[in-house]
């Protein structure tokens, strides 16, 4: 099999059509060039019939296998659990896919592994995970500005994914399954943290955290705050916070600290571009949640995977930037839960 | 002739394929849905040879009369010089397509009153003029705001169009058939606060204004700087300033303070979400044009003109508004000229 | 009569012990480095008594002439109402005394003249009108950058006063003698833009204004939101802003622009330097009066006229500023009654 | 002995003038109502001299006993190395003084428990550690916001000490006595912290820190960033960062998260109101070091002594206070050395 030719429209098909899953679909379907959003799969019946009414997808199917035994889709997108990320990664590079799959890659060292062992095999397909602040505006221009050393030599990086408070507590039912909170939220974190300092090597990492709001979050060990750091070879650092508790709303931020300045991207969290003064003071709205922040960065992501599998332009971001975010991320979940610094 | 089906794709040919209209042709070809870019029209070889092989447009055309007896066009985009507005306007409507036109729709009130009176006769095509701020997400966010009465009852509108200075100063050979500063820039301004005070009739204008750092400008009686204030029926007033000389790069801002607060729409006009902080203070970037300034802005342009010609969302913005914006415009403009204020 | 020699404490006495009258007071009694606050001056004898009581002034007078006559003074500061400022400072001149006045200096340009002429008598002797906001540390601040030429040539100033409501419209009792919304408010920012310009000649000016809150205002023809354009010799503007309806406080803010940038001085009006996020955004508190903006101002406007006198520091700030600010302010006032530009 | 009579203004003796020493000096002198700076002492000459020539002191001493017997000495404030604090303090209080001392109270625990054994001895005698943040206005705002529930209940705090880099490291010479940059700088936001959360008993602590451009720290087990974890009792926690090299200024911030809002101060480290637009985008001017920042605070805190000692306005900072900074900062400096959490 050989890579598409750059000019032909790359095929896609996409699995998976929860939340998340129809943001990527719809990005596929009217806002990604170079590409056609051909197949759909999922389990879900209203999902598929999502697939095929509003998204006019002709080829739609309940299973993965049929899927990738569609000899007319070239990539697929992976939007399913997390505890599938692994073994369908796989089944589709066997298949002959490109794959993208939402992350983490993988809740444990071990399937991350066998994926990249098998991605190994398929040099000419691309493998790509779902770490979207990479293709954010502000992100990308700040790691430029890190890059160019403008900042000098960056050693410490301070980040954050802060939720706004859901009062239901919906997450609470997810959180045996989620990994906990460092590995649903915090993976995003330490993957920027990563790509910031230049890759380096992470050598411990210590955690600890509180439920501010959410007790029913301690039968499973999770919080709904934790704070962790991270301490890379050749002495860099980094500060992690995540929340689930926020009143105003989602806020993602990340600083960059060099020796000759530092950069912050993404604090207060600005909805839009309007100040309002009243008798609150002087304020401005708050973006709800992740998909409003980074709706632009969830296209750019599509497209950067799209033209990727086109042989357009090469990723910068690996299977092995995904596999070192779950070794630190599952460091940081045995710290919270021994109280000691972990090596990673 | 009837309206097309909400169901069925328009199909839209693109007029001028300069800077602006490349921009139009983009967002519909990759970015509106319900749409198709079917025809191209440019008396300039390079720009249809753009059309064709960037485009991939198959109807590409030397002259707008072939374009508008392309019976498989719809609806006709535009992006022509100032002069030709209201009679290719007229045109197209005769020729039964909608027709979406950039600002302003002339520079004289005579020109706009004829495309009002021939609008009138296709009652149902679309006629739409650009004026693109009010389809940005933070303008939209403020107006809605207004609407709604939380500042109160607005009386007061400050806002400004400032481009970055072009030390080559490339605007003034444009200069003396651009209509001067306040119709090139203010007219959106003015668009503004008509839209923000409810449409207000407006009653005088005046304005001054000086050339900070292109004297060519002398020649033509236009000037670099230019303020203006306008006064409507109800007391309600707008302040306007229009700039080529910032340093900075491109802020457009707009404030409408009313009896109960007050929103400030675009200020310090930050490129992105990073902040910098080194030997240069506390710092962020700066739009650079009013490309970037309003990239979404243009895209839900597009989206909101193919949405009525559809059937499907009709238009707030009417032709009226596009002549009014030019009346006061042109009172603005006469009262640089007198030193007095001028009827509007 | 001789200067006073720089190593001896200035004798003060206050006129005037009002609000503002206050807090001059005890700016002089703690915070004044140089001077003692010797004696005071009230026809109100609630005020008197807070000079001998609060402040432990031994020499209380009921009227100006009798203070004026005690040679244990050396300077005055006249806090009083406007209609008596030129002769109550061409008296303290006569009687040797330094005087500070608090602005405007007069409501007409012939008593300004008649101060000038008898301070022109009395070179040894200061005479300081109180344009406050050249002592803010930030005006300060954005003056010196002007004057470095770091934005280039100044050649606009933008500037607004604009009071917090007061529901209750206590102001509305005193229009009749305040000399107008401009005259009243104005006068600083017509001081701050002259400063800002390089003291340039002024020659029209245009005003209009509305009346937003308060409608006991018609009556004496003034308005509660004012809007000024002034021209000014070689082409610089100034376009100025009062308002008496703001929801969220009190917001005095400046704009210089300049060829080369721009500065913008107290935009937004922050209270102090905490940010609130919560269900109402990302907020922070405002200033709620010219008190609380301007507190370190006024002390150090105090320091300046004091260190003045004692022969120190020289003063850049002028009688003949003073005199400008009101032609210019009256220039304005009269616009706003004819409707049309006025010689200033 | 008794309480000094609340119309009778306070004798203070300073001790020490260095550099914070003559600030202190400065501000009693002329800035803070109801005392009369009347002693002096420092073993330097240069300093006696200051004290005598500049601020006109007569009593000027060469030791602190003779300061201590001098009977017109109410109270006296000592800024002098740390580690005199305790044993100066104890011999204030013994002598009948009241006691003002700069932090830290000691960078032991038994030197702190004897100061406050002493103290509980002289019940009418005030002693007082100098945690300046404490009276700055925008902290306390942010306090009372807190502790009138605005914010729920807070859970977290994030707090920062960062001084710009000294390119010449003077401060390097310093480490092997400061107590390293823990105790020497975070100090402040672990009163901070306390404050904020309500005094909870801190239980662990955890730090890492690296050193960024000045290696002489290693010498003596100092970093010139660190960072710090503190739990405490009922599971709030505390975020510490320090840090000796910052490109842009000094910028002391601290956040406080609740369950109903987040309260952020200092952040951005403005020195004025002035914000620059130029083609070093839009920006703002940054502190320079803590007395700029804290200048208001220092005479409030001066003014909060004297208050106290007074019998006017008790303190709400007390020695355990200052107790607890000392005990969770040295539990943080082990931890930095061991690399290991230490109990508190």
């Amino acid at each position: 099999m050989v890579a598409v030719a750059p000019q032909v429209a790359l095929r896609v098909g996409i699995v998976g059509l929860g939340r998340l899953g129809q943001r990527h679909a719809a990005a596929l379907a009217h806002n990604t060039p170079g590409c056609r959003l051909v197949a759909a799969c999922s389990p879900v019946e209203a999902e598929r019939a999502y697939a095929a009414n509003q998204l006019g997808i002709a080829n739609v199917y309940a299973d993965l296998d049929s899927l990738l035994a569609d000899p007319a889709v070239d990539a697929v997108v992976l939007v399913t659990p997390t505890s599938l990320h692994a073994d369908q990664t796989i089944a589709a590079l066997k298949a002959g896919k490109h794959v993208f799959v939402e992350k983490p890659l993988a809740l444990n060292v071990p399937d991350c592994e066998r994926v990249l062992q098998v991605a190994a095999q398929y040099p000419d397909r691309v493998a790509m995970v779902g770490f979207v602040r990479r293709f954010d505006p502000s992100y990308l221009a700040a790691y430029q500005s890190v890059a160019a050393g403008e900042i000098g030599k960056p050693f410490l990086v301070r980040s954050q994914t802060c939720d706004q408070n859901d009062p239901e507590g919906f997450f609470v039912k997810f959180a045996p399954t989620s990994g906990g909170i460092f590995m649903d939220c915090s993976v995003h974190d330490i993957d920027l943290a990563r790509w910031m300092l230049g890759r380096p090597k992470a050598l411990r990492a210590f955690a600890t955290g509180t439920i501010a709001l959410h007790p029913g979050l301690a039968d499973c060990g999770d919080v709904d705050n934790g704070i962790a750091v991270v301490e890379f070879e050749g002495s860099a650092k980094a500060v992690l916070y995540a929340s689930r508790t926020m009143a105003h709303g989602h806020e993602t931020s990340t600083e960059v600290i060099g020796t000759a300045g530092k950069l912050l991207v993404g604090e207060h969290a600005a909805a839009n571009r309007v100040v309002k003064s009243d008798q609150h003071g002087v304020r401005h709205a708050v973006l709800k949640d992740f998909y409003e922040r980074f709706e632009a960065a969830f296209a750019a992501e599509m497209a950067a995977f799209v033209a990727a599998c086109r042989g357009i332009t090469p990723l910068t971001l690996t299977l092995s930037d995904a596999l070192e975010a779950t070794r630190i991320g599952l460091a940081i979940s045995r710290s919270l839960a021994s109280g000691l610094p972990e090596a990673v």
